[in-house]
């Protein structure tokens, strides 16, 4: 929801004053200074305190100023599971009916079925009906992340009675900026902003001065595909609707934000290779957990790098000096090919490689892998003729480090276009993968170069 | 500004057969086809059509219908000024004053100086000196990215007064969805939300409905931290101040996105080691100079590490079989250095480190790394003496790595902290410079330990 309560304290709240109050049961004192606290702030201190804080909190807030904190509130996977399962029942379930569809789903997504089951048969019947209708939407979709209070108006209202309908969904309605028009089979006809309606003559009809080509987006629409709809327009929010165009939710800029913060850090995390990293994890023993199927299915990778090299065993005894240059070399390829990885991922995650064909970005990549690695490739042999006096050597590991380069740009931006043709999850693309690989590559081409020298060296 | 143009083509628009209008001089039915479209779509058009078209576009399409397409546009930086000089100078500038300030400062930051400063003489006086304001304002902060076209209410004004100072002010605002509340000394004394105006009672004073303890940023913020306070509080708008309280201007949460976009991909370039990433580069010798600068800083550190490494040559020299391991150790010391980076950057960037000391992190990172290292170590002493039979290479390879990813875990949370208490650029600690130093560090335990054990492999 586009939030509409703007108070907190100067400084966001005194945490120790506050659960002072609470242990030395000054309940009425809690609850002022408590409630003239933002959402935002009251979830923060919720979410800080003991259980035992908890269980008070509980008992001296309504459901319905439960539901706000909810709404704010930011925790991991297992602490929505955790802190539910603290409330007594029929109390979360009051709570939850009271809270946004959209935020209530995304509790729930987070707890098992039969959790869910259970707050939904106690709930009130309509609040069930709207979150299970939105809990069959599949993840990721425009269906699963929109709410179903906005504003509907007739299209053959008047000024005057879409301000009527509008003052009464008011309290209810997530955003009430922007009136969609629908004719009688609630079929999405047009769109107007409150804007336009305040400064519009009471008498007007609607149908109008309504924008009559709306943008909206159909229910099963990807949410970075909805995200970047709303960015790109600028929206508040967006419609969404079914193949009949009925009008069957909206979604909200702030959810959005969401989205976009989201596909971000997912880019990022595989990158990095970390399995997800949305919080900076509490103990080493969850962070391990993320960090190892990384590191373990690259230590098996490594072994293959063992292995081929262990193919030029003989070539690396008789010239110890050539082992010196290999991490050089796997380095700068490692590097380059998680450069040209980076651009081509987020040329896909945002959308700029739609239109540009994906052949042209592979031969402006073979292009600057060729620039890339003729520029080191000279670099280092001057570098290792200037020191070591050897040509050859320098020749060698020059000509390897220009191939790796060339090689490991093209394969950095080539196997995320692959992969993401061949619709395979894209986390088999991530950083540390892309590096092992070139690794591979980089030793394969500088000791079979040196084998074919050895003569010579 | 959260957009108020609904409308668009079902498909965004045909860009042949509107540039063919163009070309044939059908200018009518130009104007009437393009005006249809959002300033988005209208903008995507515009800057693909040859420099021949866009200068039709200037002749047929009014300053004010212009400045709409320059604030929905994207453009590389150097495209911005290329575009202005097409334009007639007068026809610029009116454009320009036109526009709302934020978006014209957004342009004028991209020309050069003596191009600001003429467009800026030949401006009307207002809009000129709006724009002087916000240029003089510290790149990065709330006042180079916000905007003064806000609604300000005096406190003692009635419902109905606000109501018709914001129905004048609608068509120039980037926002009437909040008003701010202003004393005579134009101090912000509060807020209210065009949704509590329009419930309320006409006759209500402002200042008895208002929310008086307003979240608002100093004009001196760090603008990631004003993305972040929108973000945490769902606002669709935030006020600026100065540090006497004074009202100066409003930062709309579209703003915002943009600079959480900017922020990740920020973090994102820096773990990748490219320059900067905003859009697919259009040739290869642009993305050659963007790529360049770290490859040839690693290609010399490279250097650095077959120096070190160097020194054994003569243990190298004896077993050769050692060499074969080194990528594998020196690529799990980098993998698991990056993940520990990843995790410290984004934690400082989303501001989730303020809260934990930095020692705590550092020792879960000690936890971690001793827990992946030991994991990792095992299973390769195992592996190896499975497939070599070789027990003491098994346990020097295993204990190397062991070494090394739990001292590349260690080094890559504590460097971004110390670098980011240091102030020092944090750019500094980008992926490629972790994963090259900890090559360095895991080469030196490996070659060291291999060189202790020397007389026994």
């Amino acid at each position: 929801m586009a939030e509409e309560r703007f108070e907190r304290e100067e400084l966001p709240f005194d945490l120790d004053f506050l659960d002072s109050l609470l242990l030395n049961e000054d309940y009425e004192g809690f609850r002022e200074e408590f409630l003239q606290l933002h959402p935002y702030d009251q979830a923060k201190f919720y979410e800080k305190v003991s259980p035992d804080s908890r269980q008070i909190i509980y008992r001296f807030l309504s459901p319905k100023e439960m539901a706000e904190i909810f709404q704010a509130i930011e925790l991991d996977n297992d602490e929505y599971e955790e802190f539910m399962k603290e409330m007594d029942h029929r109390y979360a379930a009051d709570m939850l009916s009271l809270m946004y569809t959209d935020d209530a789903v995304d509790v729930l997504n987070e707890l098992d079925k039969t959790q869910v089951a259970s707050y939904l048969t106690i709930m009130d019947q309509e609040s069930a009906q709207e979150i299970k209708d939105l809990l069959h939407y599949e993840e990721y979709t425009a269906g699963s992340i929109m709410t179903t209070e906005y504003v509907a108006i007739p299209e053959n209202s008047t000024v005057r009675s879409a301000m009527t309908i509008l003052r009464n969904a008011a309290p209810e309605a997530e955003t009430i900026y922007y009136l969609f028009v629908v004719n009688e089979d609630n079929q999405l006809t047009g769109v107007i902003s409150l804007r336009d309606l305040i400064i519009a003559d009471e008498d007007t009809l609607i149908r109008s001065i309504m924008s009559d080509r709306v943008v909206s987006v159909p229910v099963s629409e990807d949410q970075e595909e909805v995200a970047r709809t709303i960015k790109d327009y600028n929206f508040l929010a967006v419609p969404v609707v079914d193949f009949q165009n009925h009008l069957l939710g909206i979604i909200t800029v702030d959810d959005i934000i969401d989205v976009l913060e989201e596909e971000a850090s997912d880019d990022y995390s595989k990158l990095a290779g970390v399995a997800d990293m949305d919080t900076i994890d509490r103990n080493p023993l969850t962070a391990a957990k993320k960090r190892l199927p990384w590191l373990i299915i690259l230590s098996f990778l490594g072994m293959i790098t063992a292995n081929l090299m262990g193919m030029f065993e003989n070539t690396l005894d008789q010239v110890a000096l050539l082992a010196v240059f290999i991490p050089l070399i796997a380095g700068m390829a490692g590097n380059s090919g998680t450069q040209a990885l980076a651009v081509a991922v987020r040329g896909i995650a945002t959308g700029q490689l739609e239109d540009e064909s994906r052949l042209k970005l592979l031969l402006r990549e073979a292009g600057t892998g060729l620039l890339t690695g003729l520029t080191c490739g000279v670099i280092i042999t001057f570098v290792i003729y200037l020191w070591k006096h050897e040509l050859l050597l320098g020749s060698l590991v020059g000509g390897a480090i220009f191939g790796s380069i060339f090689v490991a740009t093209i394969a950095g931006s080539f196997i995320p276009l692959l992969i993401h043709r061949m619709k395979i999850d894209p986390a088999v693309a991530s950083g540390p993968f892309i590096t092992t690989l070139n690794d591979i590559i980089s030793i394969l081409i500088y000791l079979g170069l040196a084998t074919m020298f050895l003569s010579q060296l």
